[in-house]
C-alpha cells in the first residue's frame, strides 16, 4: 500500500456551544465533548483508511482543564499520528475559543489519544490500514510516542487479563 | 478595521451521513443539508466578524445535483466572498464522497451563497464587519461576483416592496 | 391521471421555538427554518404524488424579514403551486406569532419556492405526477408564476453547464 | 372574554415516520405518539389561549390500535372539545397513512383526551380561560362528553386523595 | 414457562432536566415524561419477556400532579405487575427531586399503567409470556389491582367497539 | 459531613440499541457509550454530593472490547468509588445483552473510572464533597486502587506540566 500523510485526512471541527449541550451553569457536558472527539477522529480515521468500515478501540485518558461555556465555540483537530496493520491512532486537540472576547486567546479544553481498527463486513480486523508517511522530524517523534503509548495499552491489556 | 484574508475564517465541516437523516431510500434529506450550510456558513461569519452576533439573512437558490446516500460523507466547505458595512456573503460549496470507493471522486452534490448580518444586543444591524483582504486574483473575481449577486438581491427586494 | 386539487396536500406545521433551536439570543436558526421547509413542503409533495419516493431538487432564494424568538410560534403552510411531468414546486409561507402579545398579528418570516422530483427505486425521475386542477383565478395566475420560475431555473442551469 | 370556536385554535400534524422513532421491526414507538400528542395538543391549548403559559395536566387512557410502519405517514388532527375557567380539553385523533399503497384507507392508530391548565408566571392557575362557542350539535354533543371525562377525573382524583 | 419475579425486570432511570425539553418557564413538558415512562417500562417489558419484540398496547390515564424543573432530576422506576399469556402491565412511578435542596423530600410527579404485548416477526401476539411470580401480598395486591383494571380496559373496548 | 455508602447513590441505565446511535454495520458508536458514560456517572456524582453542581474532570482509558449492536441492550452501572474533599470518582461498567438469544450471556463492552469535581456558582471548587462510607473489604480495596489511580493522574499532570 501507498503511504499517506497524516495531512490527506486532517479533520476539523467547530461549533458553538448551545443550551442542550450545557448543564444548568451554562457548561458544555464532558460527554458531549467526548462524543465529538470520537465523531472527528473516527472521519480522520476513515478518510485515512479510505473506509468507512472503521471501529473505535480505545481512547486514553482525557483530562478537562478549562471549561468551555455556551455561546462560546469548540475547535477540534484530529490528525493520524500512528498506524499498524489494522489499527491507528487518531490525536484530537480540542480548543476553547471566545469569539466575543477577541482579547482571549483561544484555550486548550482537552485533548486525547483515540485508536480505531479498520474491520470486515463481520466486523474482524483487516490488515490494510496505509502506512503513514513519516516526512518531518515532527511526524517521527510523534509516531515514535504513539508507539510508546501503544505498548503501554497493550501492556495493560496483558495485565487484565492475567488478573483477571 | 483590520482587513481580514477569507483564509482565517474558512471553515470545513465532514460527517459520515447516518439514518436520522435519510429518507426511507437511503438518501439525505435537502433540509439536512440546508441546516448543516447555515451552520457552517455560519461560524464562517462569525470568525470573519469576531462576534457570534451573526443572524442569516438570505441563502440564494440552492440546486441539489446528485444525492448523498447513508454512509457516505458529506463534505461542506465554507468561504467568506464579500463584506459590505454591516453584512457580509459566505459561499459554501457540499461534496459527497464515497469512501467504499476509492475511484469515485468526489462529487457537488449542492453550493450555496448565503448572507449573514452582525447585529448588536438588540439585533439591529452593527456597521462592524471587517473588510475582506483581496490578495488574489480570484478573490477580486469571488467579490465582484458576490457584488453582483448582492444588487440582484436588492433590486429583487425593491420589486418586491413594489409590488406587495 | 386524475388531476388533483392543492387543497388534498395542503400542509401547516405549528411548533413553539424552543431553546436547542435557537442562537444566545434566543433567535431560531435559519438552518432550522429552511429544515422544516423541506420537511413540510416535503410532505405536501408526497401527498400530491400519493408516493414517499419524492426528493428535494431545489429551493430559491430565502430571505430572512423577521426574526422569530424563543417562546414565540412558527406556521408553516405548504401548497401545491405548479406540476410537470415528473416534478412540481411547493410554495411554503413561513409565519411568526407571539401568542403571549395577542395585540400583534402574525408576520411573515420568511417565504420559498421549493422543487421536487418522484423518483422509483434506483433514484430515477418518474412521469407520474398527477396533474394540478386549476379551479380559482388564483390558482391559475399561481400556476403561471411558478412556470415563469422553472424557466428560470432551467436557464440558470443551462448557463452554468455552458460556463461550467 | 369572547367565545372562541374550536376552528380558531385546530392544528394537524403530519410526518413520515423516520428510523429514529421506530423499534427494529420498523414500527414506531408508543411513547413517541404520546409525545406528538402532547405537543399538538398543546399547541391548540396555546392558540385558544393566546397564550403559550399552558401545562399539560393529563392525558386520558391511550389505546394503541393498529401500528405505524417507518416511510408511513403520522397524521394527528388536535380539536378543543371543552373550557373550564382555567383548564380545557383537547382531543386528538392520530392516523396512519400508507403513501405507497394509495387503496389502503387511513387507519386510527390511537386517540387520545388531554387536559391542559393556563398558569401565571409562578405556575399557578389562572380563570383566563375563553369559553368555547357551541355552534353545532356535535359541538354541544362533544362539550357534553368532555364534561363527563372532567367528572370521573375529578372523582378519581377524591377517590385517591382518600385512600392515598 | 418458568415464572419470573419483577425484580428480574425492576427497571430505573434518572436523569437531570435540560432545556430542550422544557416550555419558556423552565418546566419540564409532560409529553418528554410521557415517551420517557414508554421507554422505561418497555425496557422492563423486555427482559421480563426475554425479548425486544415488545409493543406498546395502552397506556391508562397519566395525570400530571407536581411539575419537575430545568435542574431537578427526574427519577423513573418501573415494575411488572401483571402478566396475561401475551401481554403484560408495567407500573412506572415518576418522582422528581431537588438536588439543590436536600431539605425537600422526592414528590412525585406523576404514574402510569402501561401494557404491552409480545410479538413474532409479523407484529402477531405471541403467547410466550412467562407468568409473574407471586411471593408477597404486596405482589399478589398488586397483580388483583392489575386484573381489575385490564377488566375495565377490556369492557371499555367492548363498548367502543359496540358503539363504534 | 456525614459518609455515605455509594449505594445511596448507585446509579443504573439500560437502552435498546437504536438506529441513530449505530454506524451502517450496526454497531453502536465509541462516543455515544461515553456519551451514556459521563451522564450516568454525572448522576451518581450528583446524588452523592447531593447537587447538581458537579463538572467532570477526567476519564480514564477506554478500551472497547466487544461490539455492543443495534437492538441489542445497552446496560450501565456507576458505583463511587473514592471522595477526596472537593473531588470524587465514579467506576463505570458498560454490558451489552442480547435480549433475542438468552443462551449467551451479558458481556463486558467497556469499563471507565471517571472523576468530578463540585463547583460553586462561579465555576471554583468546594470541598464539601462528602466522605465515602467503606463498609466491607471490597470498599477498601476499591478505594485503595482509586487512590493509586488518583496519585497516577496526578503524577502524570506534573510530568505535563514541567514538559509544558
Amino acid at each position: 500500500m501507498e503511504p499517506k500523510s497524516w495531512r490527506e485526512s486532517y479533520t476539523e471541527h467547530k461549533e458553538i456551544v448551545v443550551p442542550p449541550h450545557c448543564n444548568h451553569h451554562g457548561t458544555v457536558f464532558g460527554g458531549h465533548i467526548l462524543s465529538l472527539i470520537d465523531q472527528v477522529a473516527g472521519v480522520a480515521a476513515m478518510e485515512h483508511c479510505g473506509s468507512p468500515s472503521v471501529v473505535t478501540l480505545s481512547m486514553d485518558r482525557v483530562h478537562f482543564f478549562r471549561p468551555v461555556k455556551e455561546g462560546q465555540m469548540l475547535h477540534l483537530q484530529a490528525r493520524v499520528t500512528f498506524t499498524g496493520q489494522s489499527s491507528l491512532e487518531v490525536h484530537v486537540k480540542v480548543y476553547g475559543k471566545d469569539l466575543a472576547d477577541p482579547e482571549r486567546a483561544p484555550w486548550l479544553t482537552c485533548e486525547a489519544f483515540t485508536t480505531f481498527v479498520l474491520v470486515d463486513e463481520t466486523g474482524r480486523p483487516v490488515k490494510k490500514v496505509p502506512p503513514l508517511l513519516l516526512e518531518t522530524e515532527e511526524d517521527r517523534a510523534l509516531f515514535e510516542a504513539a508507539r510508546m503509548r501503544r505498548e503501554a495499552r497493550l501492556a495493560e491489556a496483558r495485565r487484565r487479563r492475567l488478573s483477571g
